[in-house]
């Protein structure tokens, strides 16, 4: 190709899935680390060849697209400055609340958003499926169950993405998650309600992500499983979206349309 | 309704799966069990109520539909017995090799038949998603392997399931089964071919089936699993199965269309 | 055998597994129904041949070893009056506390009592199985994660089987389960503590009973798994319990006691 | 510790475990790297400071321990220059006859030899596991099956792991594997064997080795799995039984001695 190199950026380059970034984009021919953002005070030894900037604002005037793994408290703040840029924005970020998504879809209307709870083809896939399982399998039947496993430094339970496979199954079900959600049984809880989704969470030495969901009825399991063995596994998916995202019309996109996949019916 | 109930025959009802017909067909409103076939000697004390024919004809004169568990010997004859009948044919005999498959295919021709290695919805629903992974995740990247398991009776491996998913994901991969096939892996083997779909079998116990499809990739592993818990599944999709079949015009169908999915793409 | 039969009785008689324990003691040769207790106000008529007492002095008074799966609230009653009864008791509540423990055993200290919190042989392996491994691998290298599935009418978590297996992995590692339980991990739970063991419930289907125990580390994964795939397997062995304690003298027994294995050393 | 480093030495050297035993061996404090054999002619570069030898006596001389994970070709070459030497060897060999393994008895009564097809602790316990199950759990009620996952590179079937979880079980039931080995089923098989051990292997990605063995009865299931996430714990359990070996009396040892285990009964 002789068209200039696409110039990515990564929010949070000092962060675990950061430094996992800065190596996969080091690797591609057809691109260049335009910089990045951190919170960090010890990036400045790190890296004397990065620029690191202050400011999310700082990054996009150098950047054409930017990769963003860091924190919910900050995405608003991030929403903001991409609204009205010229630059693309691949968002890994989960714990989102509506609000702040809200104003994702303001930035998505302006500029090409591409957002994941995770960034794995095999967990796209898998969230995708638990769609169409729950759509042919009826709610009052088939008890939808999902498992995950993590390494033992995770903070928080269910993962990010146990919750958006909650989520493809509540869709396809017509009902809220929140309605639905029966998450860490413990004590006396009472039989389970019909059309529950279910959650639990094991932790343990440095397992990199294990998702399951079941669909459990009298006579018959059907269920779907993810293992990711390596965690470089979301840093290839990003730069990828971000390759994606050039020269593509302003909207909020997901992992799907990356892939390829048809729209779910 | 006012209709009057479906003439279901069973043929093969003193086999494993005929019994739970016969219990499975008694057990509806709008039917009535119309007869069977059988080769044992047993059955005339058996069934004092239920006739009992010799021959396949004399079933079809007294049927609306005929639900087929037997034998891949026999189903040529069966095949020819349906064509110019007005009898549907629900048929779950595997084996079957491509003669008896091309004569099937004309009985189709003018009756509707519908033909299943396996008649849960949720294998059916399995097979189905083991294509699309196949269709999404490349062959040179990601290695298909399906393991199952069977009680310890079973005399033949694969099972007819295991070979239908594999079929599926061949499908799905634009290649033939039989030309990628890797099953009784034992001693020396060499390295596992590109492209190949694996074939493992375990038996034991009085495991009704359980069939898994697994996607191998370096850095993940995607995976679909089945168990049946119940060998009435089989019974009550066939029966499903019938009644579906009821004023449907002449055509070769499957489970995916009982169930009302929509077409593969 | 010459001997006269043994007379069984089932407190609780008319529960879920009580009637699964009528079935399984009507069919053994050496062995008679002595009779039932019951709260239920239906046993009259369920049970015309089988004599349901209001109190369970009445039932020791007609039995030689008495099987009780009822409920926790009872078995402080239960236990004063086996003591100094010579009668043998096979006991399968769950949810004691520690009080009732202690008077349970102050009855084994004049009768036989087998007391389980599940009655399967695999089980009870796997219990003593948990137990080696967690004194063969440091609790500062291996997590150790306990996770069951059960059917949804289940309306506790976790299991007392559960717990059971937690209890034996505490007590390999000379800690007490209370000060290392991790169950019903949910939000910002933190990150997993050195030496604890977790817990996670799964429930939907008819599953009967699945339990798995889980030893992680950076490098290795060890499990345990057992499925009980027909309720059936908690009454037969109740009643190879109750058999074994004819004759043997006073004591508190397990599972392990019945089966003959060595003690753990 | 004031006494001089282990001298070990790598018989193997540019294997894909000889390599990582390089770095195993390096990060150890009281332990140097004496040197090492290999086939392979690219040595010379790969390693300017370690010594390559062309022989195994040549090895022999300069160290206090071997390490051999080479070909069973070479065994009983490695044998006979062992015996009589004052060095301990650690072999990790597998697929060794019988007339090879005589030849490794009769070295082990010269000088201490560790033996194991699996030199990580969760195997060695899996194995002794299985070994305890099979012994409690009687053959004709409970049917052994075991499956193996392994990437794809591998050219073998059943695993040498595999089979020696299936030596553990035969043994525990006095008889010998290969009367009772199923592998490779494919086909029409008939049905099972009582007493049979099963064998399945599935081939994909890189996986580093998944072991189950399954105890399957017609009412429950039991089972016991092993995953390695890392091929270095293999190198850590060799460099672990050399230091081991020090100042050991001759004998055939296992890494059930080197971890500590009771002898089972």
């Amino acid at each position: 190709m002789t068209s200039s190199p696409l110039r990515i950026g990564i929010a949070g380059i000092t962060g675990r899935v950061g430094r996992l970034l800065v190596e996969e984009v080091q690797q591609q021919e057809n691109a260049i680390l335009s910089g990045g953002t951190s919170l960090s005070k010890d990036i400045k030894n790190a890296s004397d060849t990065i620029p690191v900037f202050d400011t999310i604002d700082a990054l996009i005037q150098v950047s054409d697209v930017i990769i963003d793994f860091t924190n919910a408290a900050i995405t608003a703040t991030h929403a903001k400055a991409f609204k009205n840029s010229d630059v693309a924005w691949v968002l890994g970020t989960t714990g989102i609340d509506e609000e702040t998504q809200r104003l994702i879809r303001e930035a998505a209307s302006t500029i090409p958003v591409i957002q994941a709870a995770n960034f794995s083809p095999g967990v796209t896939l898998m969230m995708r499926l638990a769609g169409e399982l729950a759509k042919a399998l009826p709610a009052n039947q088939y008890d939808a169950e999902i498992i995950e496993t993590h390494h033992r430094q995770k903070v928080d339970a269910p993962s990010g993405t146990a919750l958006a496979i909650g989520e493809s199954i509540a869709k396809a079900r017509n009902v809220q998650l929140k309605d639905v959600k029966e998450s860490g049984r413990d004590g006396v809880t009472g039989a389970r309600k019909e059309g529950a989704i279910g959650f639990a969470a094991l932790r343990g030495g440095q397992i990199v992500g294990e998702h399951s969901a079941l669909f459990l009825s009298d006579v018959e399991e059907i269920s779907l499983t993810h293992k990711a063995f390596d965690r470089r596994i979301f840093a290839k998916g990003a730069v990828r979206s971000a390759f994606w995202s050039a020269g593509k019309p302003a909207n909020l996109y997901g992992m799907t349309h990356v892939l390829g996949l048809d729209p779910v019916q």
